[in-house]
Formats: structure tokens, sequence, C-alpha cells
């Protein structure tokens, strides 16, 4: 199984097991964070991309796998996510190579299993 | 002088200041800062939503105030700016509620400024 | 106006007029945060107790004086303070001593007034 | 050798290494940490539900495995870690989620080992 | 009072209300604190620089008035000051850049208080 | 091929896929970053250090494990290693130990490899 299909099958198993446990709080935390990605005064390929911008400064692989996964289903070109990953240097600094290496590794994985 | 023309005022003097040093170094890394939120595959707009997003999960209250001014400068309207705080305080959680506050405030006064 | 009733002014006119706005995401994420500190497992006491901590490493003086008045209302002794300071401390390091001051300077006005 | 016992052979050597290269402000710093957790106004079940609390609005996925151990071995309850998650997640976003993720994944490990 | 006497006498008055609330691990961390920048195989001058790149990445105005002062007192030059601004700017990113502009505003206010 | 070997080969690999993506605000945002460690008023050593320092407070695996290579390959020597080190875990606190841990762990195997 590759990087990808890892992701997600652990992301989606642990998601369920969380929610299993029937907390309100997190169940409600869920549903917001679900909400929050809906088209609305911006749409979609904005609100992931916005994601994308600030998994990237506050440094969390998951995140920002997750967040490249959606903007490239959402048709974000190649151009358009180097531009995004300007801004996510720029404003979080050096620190940020790392992500950037591994996210870019996991687009490269993407575009690999679709070709 | 309100806190609007004071951060601006605070702003423009001490990048002055700073870039007169003539530290190699930094007067490249402005020059970098500058050159990314120029139009490209993405455009200004999208780039300084993507700022301020950046900026408020990393809970910056200077670098909101700036790209607050610069969204609004680029024609982002209220809905849009709602649904942009809803991403950034999703990901970064109630600890950007704060900075969240100061930055509705400092909107207020950029609207009542300008009507 | 003393510090203590100029930051819960601020905040109380501040959270309306964010609320106000009317957008979905932000008031359910605003009603997610107040349903997470009611009793459950856990009692109120113990959560403002945690939420203060989490305020203090993730270093944010309005979050803490927030917490810091949540826990007093709730009989959080001077004792039990200095104990929760000491984890916020250790685990946070020594970044975190400017926001201890400026949050002991909080309890003391809060305490000051009450006497 | 599970993930479990990784974790903490890992842990216990390195620390070993770390403490015998004797740096005096290091040294220290371990015994204070220690002293911490000690049982004083709060007692030792509060102090570890704050430091996982704090490592996971931190986001360090081994400090948060290690107060997991300890919260269960000081006999939090399954209830109590998911109001406990709920406040962390709250207060530090969904940026916390991958993190809980894999703290879950860490705690169902736990129960597996000794049931 | 300027702002270089107010900090400086706010940060005494504090500390000293802080310490003098006796708690063991508290004082013990300060302790350690106040160890750590004392003279070893690094010098006085590289731990107290350290300290200052340190708080500028943490973004942390406090501290890093603190270190600027010691620094300054330790002979730190000019030009020293602005290579170690590069490090601090280049590893945080742009967002350490309203940290920078108060940090130098704190600088040319110590300078001017010798001169 | 060990972990030395591993990180360097993914980093110079990754490096060469993103500047190859030929974005402008990347190639200079990278160019600066080479520019910052370069000797000016302050030798590369003590820059390499700072850099180390920032990495550790940011906790940033990488990083560490980039600018331990660097400042070894300068001659930082175990005791100011563990100066170094102890700077950055009182400042960064508890949080940074995992970070410490991992950096060490990577410190032996560099000299394992060279003797």
């Amino acid at each position: 199984m590759g990087r990808v299909s890892e992701f997600n099958e652990f992301r989606t198993r642990m998601n369920e097991r969380i929610l299993g446990a029937d907390n309100k709080a997190i169940k409600r935390f869920f549903g917001v964070d679900t909400l929050t990605y809906e088209p609305g005064a911006l749409d979609e390929k904005t609100k992931e991309m916005m994601g994308l911008v600030a998994s990237m400064v506050l440094r969390c692989d998951d995140c920002i796998s997750y967040h490249i996964q959606q903007c490239r289903n959402l048709g974000v070109s190649d151009a358009e996510f180097q531009d995004l990953f300007s801004v996510a240097l720029v404003v979080g600094g050096s620190i940020v190579i790392p992500h950037l290496r591994r996210g870019v590794a996991f687009l490269d994985e993407l575009n690999a299993q679709n070709s």
C-alpha cells in the first residue's frame, strides 16, 4: 500500500474510532470542520487552498497531505500550487521547507497514481 | 491619530530604519516578501487572503491588520472576510478568537474612515 | 476603567459584533467552544484549568486573562494556580514567563477588586 | 516490539544518553520537569492531564504518548480522556486532529496490551 | 518613564511577586533559567545571542527586548545584530517582521538613552 | 542506507524537484536562505548554531538534523553542543525534549560514521 492509501486508510479508520466515542463537543467540532469548507461567499477551491496554506505555516504534515489531495481534486494547477507554496514559505520561513519537501513528494505520488 | 494611521506610520518608519541598516540578507528577504504577493498563477486578492489566513493561525496582530487592509483594498467583501475568518478559526482553534476580535475591530475602523 | 473591566467590555462587544455577522461556521464554532467547558466526565473547574494551561503554553494573553477569571470564579486557590503555572512553565519554557507575569498581574487586579 | 515498547525503550535510552553528557543546566531542567508533576496543591492525575492538554495543543506526538500513558496509569477513564481531548481540540483547532488520531491509536495499543 | 524603564520595572516587580509565591518548581525553573546563560563551553555573548534568536522565531516581544538589552551590554555590535536578525527572519519568516520592527525600536531607545 | 544518508538523499532530491518547478519567489527564498548563513559580521559557526537553536525551539526534526550536521562540520564541540541544547531546552520547555532525543541520536550516528 503506497503512502497515499496508507494515509487515507488510517485517517478514515481513526476518525470513525474518534467519532464512535460519542463525545458531543468532539462530534460537533468535526461537524463545524466539514461545514467550514462548504462553498459560501468563497468557493471550495479557495477555501481548501487557504486550509493548505494554514496547514503549511502551522507545519502539520498530515493536514498538508489532506488539503493537497482536496486541492488537486478541485483542480488546483501545478503553477497555482507553486504560488500557494511561495506564500506559505515566505510567511512561515525556512522552517516550512521540510514540510514543503514532504508535501511535494505527496503531490508527486498522487499524480503518479492518476497517470 | 487613529489606530490605522498609527499602525501604518510605525510600519513605514521602522521598515525604512531596518532596510537602512543595509544588511544584504534582510533586504533580499523584504524583496522576496514583496514579490510573493504579485499576481502570478494566483491573483493578488487570493494571495492576500492566504496571507491573512496564515497570519491569523500564526496569531500575529500586525500581520493580520496589514493583510486586512490589503484585502479590503483589493475588494474582499464582508461575506468573503467572514468565510476566510471561519477557516482560520477552525484550523487554528479558539486561541485565534482574541486576534479575530482585534482584526474585526481594525476592519471596522478602516470602514469607518472610508465612509 | 481598570484592565479587568476594559478586557471584559471589549471581549463582550466584539463577540457580539462577530456573531452578528451571522456566519454559520463561526457561530457554530462559538457554540462548540461554550459546550466544551460544560461539566461532563470532568468538572468545570478541571476543564477551565486545562483551558488556562493550554492558553499559557500557546502564549495568548487574552485567553490567559479569560481563563484566570473563570478559574477564580470556580474556586481555584492561590496554591492551585501556582501548581498550574509550574506545569505551563515547564512544558512551554521560559518563553512563557512574560505571559505568566501579565497573568499574575491580572489575577492580582481581580483579587484587589473583590477585596 | 510494538509501538508502545519501542517508544519507551528509545525514550529511556536517549534520556540516559542526554543526562550522561553531564551538562548542569540540562540535568537541572530534567529535575524540575520531574518535580513539577509531583502531587502538591493539585494531585498527580490533574497535573498529568494538564501536561497532556498542553502537549496536544503544542502538537508533540511523543509528549502526547508519554502523558497518555501516565494518565492511564493514574486512572483517567475513557470518558475523561474524551473530555480532555475536546478541550485540546477546541483550543488548538483542527490542526490538532492528526495528533488526536495518533494519540487515540496509542491509547488503544496500551489498552490492548493490558487486556 | 520611557519604554525601556517601564519594561524593566514591570519585569523586576512581577518576577519578585512570582518568586514570592514560593512554588518550588517555579523557583527552580527560574534558577535553571539563570544558570543556562552563565559562561560555559560557550561564552555569555553567544548564549544571549542564541536566546535572542530563539525569542524572535518564537515571537515574544518581551523576551526579545530582554535579550537585546543583554546582548547590547555584552558588546554585540550593530552589524552583529543585523546578521542575527537575518537568521531569525529567514528561519521564522515574514511573521517575524513586526517583532523585528519593535525589537529595533527598542534597541534604538536603548542607544538613545546611553548617548 | 542509514538515517543520515537517507535524510541527505531525500533532502537533495526534493530541493532539486522544488527548484525545478521554477517559481521565482521560491527560488529567491532558497537563495536568501543560503546567503544568510554565509560569514559576515558573525562567522558561519555562530550562524549555524543560531539556526540550530531556532530549529529546536520551533521543533522541526529535519531542520535540527541539518543544522547539527553543519555545526559538526564547522567544528562545534560536544560541550558546545550541550550548552546550545540547554539554551534551546530552557527557552522552549520540556516540549523540546523529544526533538533533543532525536537530535542527539542523529549526532551519535554522524559521529559513528566518521570514527
